[in-house]
Order: C-alpha cells, then structure tokens, then sequence
C-alpha cells in the first residue's frame, strides 16, 4: 500500500494491523475447513482468504474510529461487509456472468471447485453475512434491524445486485455517462457506502455523522470505480493480479472509453475531494478515512 | 389440496385464503416488475408467483395459530421464508446442479432469463428475505436478532446449502441411509423446522411451544422429503408438475432406492406420528398444523 498524505500517520502499520484483526475475526466467524460438508467451507475460504485488500472492512474501522469507536464492536461488521463482497465476487466471475478465470493472481472459484459448488459458496458467504450481523453486539442507538436492514438494502436488488445486472446488460452495447454511473453507484458505492455507515454505526454515532460518512463512502465508490476503469486500461494482468485489458476486449462501456483517460483522472480526482469535504466535520479525527481516500485514488492495482 | 382429517376443519378453504394473503403480501414486499432494472425484478416474481404449493408459508401461518397468533404478524416472516425457498430452487434447478428444465409445470428461471441473471435472481431473493424478515414487526420475546438468526442458521453453510452440497457430492455414489437422513434434514427439515418456528416466535410463542414445533418440523421435514422419493418413482411429470423419475434416472440415493417402497412409506408414517405427537401439547389448538401434516403425508404431487 502507498504512504498517505499526512506524514505522522503511516497508513501501511495501520492497514496491516486492522487487516491481522479482520483475517483472525474471519477465522473465528466461518466455520472450519473441515466441518461437514467440508467442500463448502473449503470453498468459502478459498476465496475470503485469497488475497483480498481488505479494503471494505478497513473503511468499516476507519469510519468507527472517527466517530470515536473501539475496533472490537466494529470487527463483526466489517467481517459482514467482506463475505458480501467476496459472494459478489465468486458469483461476478461465474461463466455465465463475466467468465474471469483469475482473480487476485489466483483461479476464481469456480475454477477449482467447480461451478456448483461455487454457486453455493456465494449463497453461504451472502448468508453468513447476516448471520454474523444479527449475531454481533448491538449498540443503543442503532439495533440489529438497522444493521442488517443497513447491509440488505446496499446488497439487494436495488443496489449491488441491481448493479451487476445493469453491467450484464451494458455489454457491447454504448452505455451514457449517466448509464455508467449509475452502473458504478450500484455495483461500487452502494457496498462502499454501507461499509463506512456501520462503522459508524459501530461506534454509536450521530445522525449528523452518519450523513457525513453517507457522502464520503458515495464518493469515494464513485471514485474507486473510475480508477478500476482507469487501471484496467494502463495496467498489466501481472501488477492487476486480475486480466487486464478485459473491458477493451469486451467492448464494455467504461470512464476512459466514454470520456477519455484525462478527463476519467479528473473525475477521479474530483470526487475524492468530494470525500474529503465530507469528512471536515470530523476535524482531524478521520485521519485513517483521509488515508485509505488518499491511497484509493493514487493506488496502482 | 386434499381434505383434511376433522370433518369440521376445511384445509382446502384454510390453505387457499391463507395463499391469497401470502400472494398479497409477497406483492407488496417485493419491487415491482417495472422498477429498474425490470429484469431481476422480472425474474424475482416469476418464480416467486410460479404456482408454488406456499407449504412453508402455511406452516408457519399455522403454527402462528397454533400459538394463539395472527396472521398479520406472521405474514411478512412467511414470504421471508418463501424468498428463501425459492432462491434455493431458482439456484438448485441451475445446469450446474440439478440441470432441471421445469419447475411446477413452468420453464425453469434460467431457461426464460438466463443463467446470469437466474444466479441474480436467487440472490436478490435470499437478500430480500432478510430485509423483510429485519424489517417486520418484532415482538417483546423474540427480537429481530432472533428472527434473522433463525433464517440465516436455518439456510446456512450448516443446514439447506448443507443440504445441497451433500446432494450433490452423493449423484451417482452409494449413499447410506445415515448420509441420506443428513441431507433430507438439511435440505428439507431445517426450512420447514424454521418455519414452524418463526410461526410461533410471530405468535410471542413460550419456550415449552418453541420446542414442540421444532420436533414438529423436523419430523414433518423428514417425511416430506422421504415422500418426495416416493413420489419420484410412482408418479407422472404431468401430475408432479416436474420432471418424474430424475432421481432414477441420476441413480440418486432416494428412500425407495436404499430401503423399497414399503418401508419407505412406513417411515414416512412413523415419522409423522412423531410430528402429531409434537402437537399434543397445543390440545386442539393446532388443528391447521394436524391438517397440514395429513396433507403432507397423504399427497400425490
């Protein structure tokens, strides 16, 4: 990971320690490898420990400690946050959706276990998600129904899914800016979004706070995905760890297709700074937030 | 619907206004078929308004009964385990599992949408289960936590997609009757136990009432599914609404295939017997359950 902006603050430490945290959380939450059926918990780890960035839950706890809140009641949450990420990535890389045989410089998992077997890996991750939500600690201003109310909606068919389903359906066709961004809200910030709210959440937060990092999180999704765009254009399968070039080759719509590149890197930039204004009621506390913005926008992979 | 054992009680009339509010309330639970993007939308209600028998949902509405309960409590949990019920079927029917081309007499949701947007389908709905099951009433006893918790352990790694996998990992190998028992539990008894359960939990049920229902389901479970087989082997594609004799033809580890036809059928009347036992303690009160449970052994699709 690159260094962050503020030279006091060295986002690789702390970005190493929470992903330590979230991996041992993760451990603890799936079942085993080896409980019956194995197979299935074999595939679930697969692909939740395969490499991942980690980069919903490190949002999640950044969000908390800005408004002020522990690791500890925050870890669940952002355990949640990645098993719905990495379901909608085994499911994502399917035959029947965008047939991506590597993913993080590793066979996808219907590569290895089959598609079958990777169907129903996606369904567990998606239901442990909320098994762990409901079952986690809940705090006095936000319940377990606003918690999982919270993760449901930004991965239902209105959002995530709603997301995918629009990318499936723009392929080869000429998509509008405002068809692609719609594509991004869904498929980027609505998960993004939500990750940075129950961190929030976690951490009892205001209403007034919970709006902040509702605009952050929009932004910074909005951003992210330009950058995916961006990076599929400029990087190699190698630096990508996933098939570079692949939007090119499927004529997908993308920012850089549809803008051009430069004016994909302003957009870029142009919402981070959106970001970053929606955490100035923070004053200084969502310094890890700041980070992670910083190193999104900057990142090469 | 054939009739039920008390003269009095007419399941036919019982079951048909109990599916109408079912169908009303899935209606207005799920996105309309024209809000974006229509195809999942589309997709979602084509199997959830696809004929299904809404067993489930007349368990749990029953045992809402059988606990004093009403109907509008129970409603929105009985269409959360309906979304999950279906997911499970839009998701197992798919080539890279069971490979079915029909379902309730209908193309199955890949065979009309694709397999993508099937895979997307399943999803939206297992997620949409849970917003509608985090979104309903609550009641003093039973929280949203325990509701969600019930849904998701009850679909889980552990339980249905247990079920599945083991389904699917035993096609074409010699099962014991033990392995066979294992997957009829998961695949079948833990949805209906669940039901019967979240029944009684929208009923503010008492622990001594939770546990009746739960040896209800189980037993219940187990027997419709042995009964299943049964019908596999004896009855038409016409009349099952679905393809007849696949398990054979799968060499499928079926009830009738390990242990014949008699002793199948006389275990699936044991079992029975032990689910009406279960009902004792509810002294006449759970005469939709008892009826339910007739029907259930003595059906012929």
């Amino acid at each position: 990971m690159s260094t962050a902006r503020t030279p006091e603050f060295q986002l690789n430490d702390w970005v190493q320690h929470r992903s330590r945290e979230v991996d041992a959380a993760l451990n603890r939450l799936l079942p085993k490898a080896t409980t019956r059926p194995a197979t299935i918990h074999k595939a679930m780890r697969y692909s939740i420990f395969a490499g991942g960035k980690r980069m919903r839950p490190a949002l999640l706890l950044a969000a908390a400690e800005a408004c002020g809140g522990g690791i500890k009641p925050a870890l669940p949450l952002a355990c949640a946050i990645e098993c719905i990420h990495t379901y909608s990535l085994i499911h994502d890389d399917l035959p029947a959706m965008d047939n991506d045989d590597f993913r993080r410089g590793k066979p996808t998992n219907h590569k290895v276990f089959g598609e079958g077997i990777a169907v129903l890996a996606g369904d567990a991750l998606l239901t442990q998600a909320f098994e762990i939500a409901a079952g986690c600690d809940a705090w006095p201003r936000y319940s377990h129904r606003d918690l999982v109310l919270e993760i449901a909606r930004a991965s239902g068919s209105l959002q995530l899914i709603a997301g995918q389903v629009a990318d499936l359906e723009g392929e080869g066709r000429d998509l509008s800016v405002a068809e692609l961004k719609y594509i991004h809200e869904r498929k980027t910030s609505a998960l993004l979004c939500a990750s940075v709210r129950l961190g929030g959440m976690s951490a009892n937060c205001t209403p007034a706070q919970l709006k902040a990092l509702t605009d952050f999180g929009y932004n910074v999704g909005l951003a992210f995905q330009v950058i995916d765009d961006i990076l599929d254009v400029t990087q190699t399968t190698e630096k990508l760890g996933k098939t570079a070039g692949k939007d090119v080759a499927a004529q997908k719509a993308t920012y850089p297709r549809l803008v051009g590149l430069d004016k994909s890197r302003k957009i870029a930039a142009q919402l981070t700074k959106r970001a970053f204004d929606a955490l100035k009621p923070f004053k200084g506390r969502a310094i890890a937030l700041e980070a992670l913005a910083h190193y999104l926008l900057h990142r090469e992979h």
